[in-house]
């Protein structure tokens, strides 16, 4: 019967689900990119229709109006249209080349003006000419155009045609949530914000790699269950605590996902609490993978990391980058593109996640069965697999281990002390219990 | 009700009483220079008597052979003169120049002697052979004299008359007590010794200083009750501490002030726990003020904050200097005169003790009103204080005080883990107080 | 009646046995070295027997079959003579000349063999080839033969005569035990392993200098307990483990000693805890002693530390080395001979084990009785000790023993706070004991 556990672990291991190559991540994301998101409207859910194609989420609508926390749901805002016309007709600026063109949220207008009138209303980046900033009015009832610099610069006195065809109704906030149900109803929560419009790192890259985890999570019998959110920023993360409240109780740990597409090293926010078991986790699949990466302290800004560790709730989530935000100079503005995510970042983010996934499902605490001195490892046959022409432990691991299951530490416990990988600690482990030398401890016995 | 509470902590701010400036705190201390000041007598009458002036503290007198702890309050010591003159008549040693010429606490004498049974009984520094050193004999019944080492030199195989006309009796030690009631019992207390003869860094800055700071305070409700001691060291601070033992239970911070005149950056010496609030505030504020500055760890030897926190008390009292006695060739000589100290360092040792005393008295705990997800700032109109054209506190500041005010961090804590100035985190914190985000935990939901 | 007891302490120190000196260590370790030892056998009586000429401990014999923990007392092996002849009768290798020639535990055999059939049973160091390399086969009935790689390429296709003349029948585990009484039953053990042949760095260096430590402490009345092993490694503590189960709970702190008599500086292994007292004494004692010295973290590998340390018992025992083995090119080898090893580095070796255990011995926790601001030195004549012409104590240390002595630091503890060597602050404590400012806690108001 413990033969029976460990080979089903291993199965698990080999088949957590097929692998999603960065091609595939970077055909997402040129799908998504085109449509106009904002934190309500057509946009999102035409976006969450494309993810359902492969992930079986729910689509959720909140209505506006919904009080939510010290938050309410406000109107739908859906367009159609925008521009801005000179007195000869021709569109100076127009949202059918680009939705970062119309402050996102804008109030509907249509009426002429003079390029004095116009000025306040548009916004521009003068330090990088060629680029449209990406603005937004949640909720601050006014309108506005984004452009180039360089285009405005253009701009002569003239009557100009402003129009923005929008609607700011009584309609729903949208999200999709995904759950794969586990072994126990502790959860892993996995969210990334899906309210931007036409830009690609943030956080087209985020969307198309929580999908592809979800999809290798899918139909699969894990130890956690996986909470998958795809939601509108801030406002979104309230609505669904507010609206699942009960359900915070299970959130064991969780990760917000975001600019992961880029070509910089990983950055991981630590939780609010800085040392939960998810912290030390990403550190150590990081610090195993090899490649450089960064560990940052938790700050009460950023994404939703910020709501789900607000001090009413305090729930164990990161967040996953490559460069945080604000450190890319193409940061909210057209170059943002497709051109800046790269296929093999998106791929080596989703890699990075799902090893953070399979180490959170394998970091159990065994107890070693024969803890008075060492058990004779010899009459066992265990150094066959040990010292054996292929070796698939190594004997030191085998010490740490039997050495430290003592019922207080867990594998990446033992990890870190001896300084070696989780995975050849991880070896050691299944080695052993293979052998009935650990037992795994129940919840209860923890 | 709140924003008359806000109102009264900001004119407390603003008016925690008169500034002293540098040529204010000079002035004292060129004053109480010539008195001949020791652990017990006149001198110390006449320095209390000036303070009084401004500062109307309570003048104590406790009588010869009082039993302290372990010591007995000794006899009072009070000189008139003291001379060496050779046999030509000519006093070649003069207590009417300097008092330091008077190993401090002799006993009578008045004989005649040769040269080589005077020797004995004087004292000078070699190295520095033009300055009169300070030396004592509170505990060993004898007599001296101290001088330059060039004079010394010059003295000829001659008779001498030696006299020191000084009386030890039976009398009284006294101190100066100031106490300013505040909203609780709880106690700051703040000690300086007095008796110190004719030195200006040693101790009659922190004399002025001390003064100066009790003068601001005086009459002002603040949070804490706060103690002002002006004791002759050591003796003093026994017999204050065995004759108000019930007292010390209230003291919840301290600072023992010596040394605040000189040149040099402001040293401050941890509490014997090392980690207690006042230790982590002084860092604060001299770390936000800039200035070079440097934190010392414990020791059970140097000023009055050795007795407070001495194993039965264990007070939480550090030590503010500038440059730690012993460690200024000037120390304990006739060079710790009044071009030694400056009005600047006078001045700016003051302006910090004046800031760690304001932010003990507003580091509170506060609980974030609205902890569940972030509260909405815009409908409450708080980004205009944020964003206007001219913020009175920043964005970022104002989420670090949400997220952390849980009930279980302090102004203090939320200022070192932001890594932002404690004044920043105040602004932020007093603006969501005042518009109903935090409610202030009083003493018993601490 | 506390002036007795401080007496007996200092006679203690000064007498705490006869000290051995570097030629004294040297000389047991050279009459050991010929002797064939293994982890059963002849070889390890006949050391214990010499070692009993001075220590009188006990030997104890473990009958083969009896099941220790997870282990099985072997059968026991002995041999007489080994060698390979070539086919002119000529001993090519002869156990006579080095007992490192044989695979310790080599079952018997006597053939004639072909070069060809003879190989696999041949080991060598070709990186050194000089050397014979040290093997052992407990537990896998083989046979084998080591030799100097250069010896063995000069082998010439032939017919050899091989013969192990060895036996292995029941028998017994044989290891020595001496046990010094002291006045508590809390014991200090120090074990170190007898079981390897001719090599003597690893372990006969070990193995005189634990000897001499236990002639040092033999009829004295110590504060602890200490109880000496000599044991083969590995079965011989889990042998005296398991058969001694109820006195491991009266072990508060051990030491295993390996390797201490090469040329590199003291390196210390660290208990499983990684701050137990022993830990924080060795760093102490090897700290003030000036020397370079190494500490480094426990590993679930290396010597009987592991058994010691393993996590049914999690023993305060570390490992007390010079150069740890494998990090020495001659381990395990023949070159880890009569000229590895030094008489200077064994005598150090001593002298710092036994400084370990005096600081043991007088690391105690006490009371200040006069806790209530300083006590009066003065008026006890305690400045004599401190200021006279030769001084015994210092001043500093007198004001943080009487600083920390509130029944919580140990000397140990104000040592290390203080950064004053451990002496110094013992000297203090002694001091202010004798004049009855100390008072020791027993263990109950600990």
């Amino acid at each position: 019967m413990e033969k029976t556990e460990i080979a089903s672990t291993e199965t698990r291991s080999r088949n957590l689900g097929t692998n999603a190559t960065g091609a595939d991540l970077y055909s997402l994301v040129e799908r998504l990119y085109p449509i106009c998101r904002s934190i309500t409207g057509n946009g999102v859910r035409e976006t969450l229709a494309i993810l359902k194609e492969s992930v079986p989420m729910e689509i959720h609508e909140v209505p506006t109006g919904t009080e939510v926390f010290d938050w309410t749901v406000p109107k739908e805002w859906n367009i159609r249209d925008a521009y801005i016309k000179d007195s000869s007709g021709r569109r100076v600026v127009d949202f059918r080349k680009s939705n970062l063109h119309v402050v996102n949220y804008s109030v509907p207008v249509r009426k002429k003006m003079s390029l004095r009138e116009l000025r306040p209303h548009l916004h521009t980046v003068p330090r990088y000419p060629d680029r449209i900033p990406y603005r937004t009015t949640y909720y601050n009832r006014t309108w506005g155009f984004c452009m180039a610099h360089a285009e405005a610069e253009k701009l002569r006195d003239d009557t100009y045609e402003v129009c923005i065809d929008a609607s700011l109704e009584d309609g729903h906030l949208t999200y999709g949530e995904f759950v794969v149900p586990g072994e126990t109803r502790e959860e892993v929560l996995l969210s990334s914000h899906v309210c931007h419009p036409s830009m690609c790192n943030d956080n087209l890259s985020a969307v198309a790699v929580m999908a592809a985890v979800a999809r290798r999570l899918a139909g699969r019998k894990c130890r956690y269950s996986y909470r998958f959110l795809f939601i509108p920023a801030t406002i979104g993360s309230i609505a669904w605590l507010s609206l699942n409240l009960e359900k915070t109780g299970n959130i064991r740990h969780g990760l917000v996902g975001a600019c992961l597409g880029d070509g910089g090293m990983i950055h991981y926010k630590r939780t609010r609490n800085g040392d939960a078991e998810i912290d030390r986790i990403v550190e150590k699949v990081l610090s195993d993978a090899g490649a450089p990466f960064q560990m940052l302290d938790f700050t009460p800004y950023g994404y939703d990391e910020r709501q789900y560790g607000s001090p009413g709730f305090d729930l164990p989530v990161g967040c996953i980058m490559r460069t945080p935000h604000g450190q890319f100079a193409e940061y909210h503005t057209s170059a943002d593109n497709l051109d800046f995510v790269k296929p093999d970042a998106l791929e080596d983010s989703y890699r990075r996640i799902c090893e953070i996934v399979e180490t959170l499902e394998v970091n159990r605490i065994y107890k070693n069965t024969h803890p008075f001195g060492e058990p004779h490892l010899g009459k066992r046959g265990i150094y066959e697999h040990v010292s054996g022409p292929e070796p698939t432990v190594d004997e030191h691991s085998v010490f740490w281990v039997l050495n430290l299951c003592d019922g207080r530490h867990s594998l990446l416990d033992i990890a870190r002390r001896s300084g070696f990988s989780f995975k050849r600690i991880q070896a050691a482990a299944e080695l052993l219990h293979r052998y009935g030398l650990l037992t795994e401890l129940s919840g209860s016995d923890v």
